[in-house]
């Protein structure tokens, strides 16, 4: 799957792995090849910048980046490339999210990030593939047949819950 | 310009354009035709449906959504297309903007929305370009250009505030 | 008691049906016969907004709707349907609520959502019954009652911890 | 009109008038009878309690409270009548409107406020009229009228759009 | 010692005891007498306005209170009596804290209440104790004496931590 | 009037008094006796506390600070008295005055200050008569008679409201 | 002045020039050297990079950066140096100025930004100011002086107002 | 070490210890002496500021202060200093870290505290190296040094993601 990545997903720690894994699992369900690596902006800044402007000329098509805090992973790269990036803000412990979501939601004109929810790597890997669908078509399929799963889901659940009641399906729940 | 739109960009309440506008500003400078309406998540439920459903048979290849307070046209949106849809939270009168940008930015997992700043319409205009750029390389040939202009543009500020000092510049400034 | 439901429950998703259930069991409480399903904004537009349109047809008087995050599914039940529709804004892991809470309850002028507390389901549940009670004498009388009996429940701890003091009233209740 | 009044309008001060007078606009568009008054929580405990605790007895149906900052004239009404209240948070000065909010949505399990939006005085309105609506068909008529009404203001305002563009659109709006 | 009870402490519920408990500490401390009981805003209106009002006629004349959510029953102490009312925010699960701090502090002008921090019902104890002292010399007495015993455990503290270190002190607190 | 003042009212700053003024009107229209003085905690920390150490033995018998930003006065002032310290958050540009707040209010265990709504300084001067109050009847009295002119306001208000209705109500009040 | 520059003082855009020049000012006063310039952290990286990383051996000893929004610069001008930088949060519209604040305070353990209050830039002229201080035993003597003559201003306005009492200083003050 | 400290750490309670002893490890890896000690502002304001009053004279260069909720310490340590003074704000239960963080940052004009993230001792450690450095070359060798250190970790790190994946990354890493 790796060879031919098209997205490159990036994280300032290995901290940010239990979430950004998600990005990484949902391209693999879409069969989109990836590069992950940590770059962070303030350790390893020219490494970060390399990546990023080397980028476009190895074949990346969007940039997945994900960061806590003062997080200016997804800005930084950003800036050097011509190439969507998406930010995902990782939760930490104080300021309930708000310092990660800020510091990447509001770049100034020029440099947009797309930015997903706090914590929402796997809607990171969506987007990115919602992106790619635009260029691809068998990707832009996968997600249709993607949303269609998940209503199918829900609707299945929906049922459940519609025949037994909410205190047998609480039950059966916790069972599980 | 309008034949062939590939960016559709709409707008829960005309209050919304004098900020939606810099987006459709930004497409224009890019060269890449758009569309432009009105349709409120609330008022018009079925119209924004239709029209981002129809969307992408539309030959629309990207959706812009802005809207502000529990601001809801760019989720719907994105619920009903494979697009890549970006939201662009319009700041009101109370919670500082969070209201809007909370609303769009913190999408469930399986439907993401590309948010930018709040009142950031431009840099919806600059990432609707970049994610066509993966596609077109003349756009992103133009995006370059136009970071390239960024740059050049900051670099004579910088120039002329090294020389002049900080008096005399603010002072040219407010005489202009 | 489901036979001829006057209330309709929807929530986002099957997470949060473990705060939802609330609602369910004051309605039970008071004898108001309801619906219960999932149907989420996202993944399931048009289920969510058939269910919602179809609800006065069908002799739903009141509809309650829960969800977290970018909350969007009362806004959208709100915008199909000439029933009153109470959110209930679900607490969720990051910005303390406050997601939900201003995705809800900050809606545009001509479509309301009549939101309670975050993670307020009961009184979800209890403002139905005082919807409906304008309408039926009975439920009207059965508020009554529940209002009555709150009072006394904390009159009956009122009097127990001036008779005790705190500290045996702190031992006892943490012997329980 | 005010002959038999079915909705009873108050706020906590006259400061709030110019906002909640928006809720009273909306009763008379829909031809409900209202009483409108200033009943402080704090200024005027008793004349509020006794206003809302007999506004059942008067044949009130809805009671609609405005208040600002520590907001507790909503949640002073709904302690004490079984009917339905409707709370409109007052922007203020500071917190940027979160103090009027949270003091009237989070209320404890038992005694629910249906909140509407900071200064949302006019959806409080609809929303009485939509309560009202469960028992009063010719109400609820009112309602799908003013919703389509809303649907045909925005949709006229978007083939205004659509057919000038935005320049002309801005100019034309500037121009009345 | 409650023969002849200086201060009031009241609490909205029985779950807000835990912390509420640490003013009545304090002041059995400092040898003040007191009431404590538990009076709901919302669930027992009249018994708390009646408790409050009647409280300076009984002698009190200090009263705290302390609520969570949006918490009412210090305003509405503060209401219907002309002593001083003490509110303790109490800390609930959504918002950090701010819905019980807004709904207690941002009282309209005529109605104070004396805030103190979230969950710092110790410092109402002491706050009561500093208020009455204006009264007792022998109260202020005991309040210059707490205030010395303060500073004298931070200094002991602080001697052993100079002479120990950081790792010792830490290693010998953890073992205590 | 300012011979044996009982009230001591300081401020970070001079820009504090278009606010901080309010305490003292009302002080004079309680006929309490006051010192109002500029006292810094940062620029002049000496100044401050000696004070604030020496309110006390000069007869001052209740201290009021108000304070903006990283708001220290009213802290550092309770630090060294035995005296009740009202602290009053003064609203700055930036935070929507929680930074004032949140400086003012969140003291730590053993020193309070009896905090009171951001810009609150009438409502400071007030709570400062409601505590010494509690040792002179005569002020006491006054509350009553004070609060009671509250309510006598407010009832005048609201029945002129509802005998003109609100429209003439407005026009009246814009009229003046 | 500006031959042999100790302090760099740079802003992400000129739009921060009314504010950042108040640093200037303060270093003019201190009579300590210094640069000013713009360099953007997302539309010229390099360009602040070099200039950051070159500070050092350009014979710079402290750097001062503000920026607003999404502010990167001073973060990533203190990845590229081992020289203290200073961040000063710009305030812009939206978030009454927490984006600014936690995108420059909220860094990663490894590169500290000396933040200081929003809209701070004299402060962070004087915090510079105190760094070089302790190199340089003049500057730290200026420190001295310059704290001395606040208080002396201070000390001079709390006397005007101690004579003349509120109202006389706030009519002197106006006629000014 | 401790013979001839550089840097004097305080914080106000000697239950911050567990946060602000790593400002103690990084100076001890970067060989700088260090005075630790408790000095509240509060509890012991003389204390707090004959320490940091002191501390120019003892040979102290930097002072970092440490404090949480309505944190006065580092302010008031700045207060009666011309060293530069860095705080800590740490985290409490409520507000999710803001009641500390603004009141660190948010000095008045004049005196300022550098202010590094919620809990971000360790970065406090550094940033006083940072500062020591531009009087001690050796110092300054000592952060290029370490931030190569940081550099290399995170390369290594990276190198190993890039090999194995994510899933094995997890794996081993959850094993240790």
């Amino acid at each position: 799957m790796c060879n031919n990545p098209k997205v490159a997903i990036l994280m300032g720690s290995d901290s940010d792995l239990e979430i950004m894994k998600d990005a990484a699992k949902v391209l693999e369900e879409f069969g989109i090849g990836y590069e992950i690596t940590i770059a962070s902006a303030h350790r390893t800044t020219e490494r970060l910048l390399e990546f990023a402007k080397g980028a476009d000329k190895r074949g990346i098509e969007v940039i997945i980046a994900g960061a806590g805090g003062a997080a200016h992973a997804p800005g930084m790269a950003a800036a050097v490339t011509p190439l969507p990036v998406i930010g995902v803000p990782i939760l930490a412990k104080s300021t309930a999210g708000l310092d990660s979501l800020l510091s990447i939601v509001q770049m100034p004109s020029g440099i947009p990030v797309a930015t997903v929810a706090i914590n929402g790597a796997a809607n990171a890997g969506i987007l990115a593939a919602e992106i790619l669908g635009v260029k691809y078509p068998e990707i832009k399929e996968k997600i249709l047949a993607y949303k269609q799963s998940l209503k199918e889901k829900v609707e299945k659940k929906a049922q459940a819950l519609e025949q037994m009641g909410w205190a047998k399906y609480l039950a059966q729940k916790a069972a599980k």
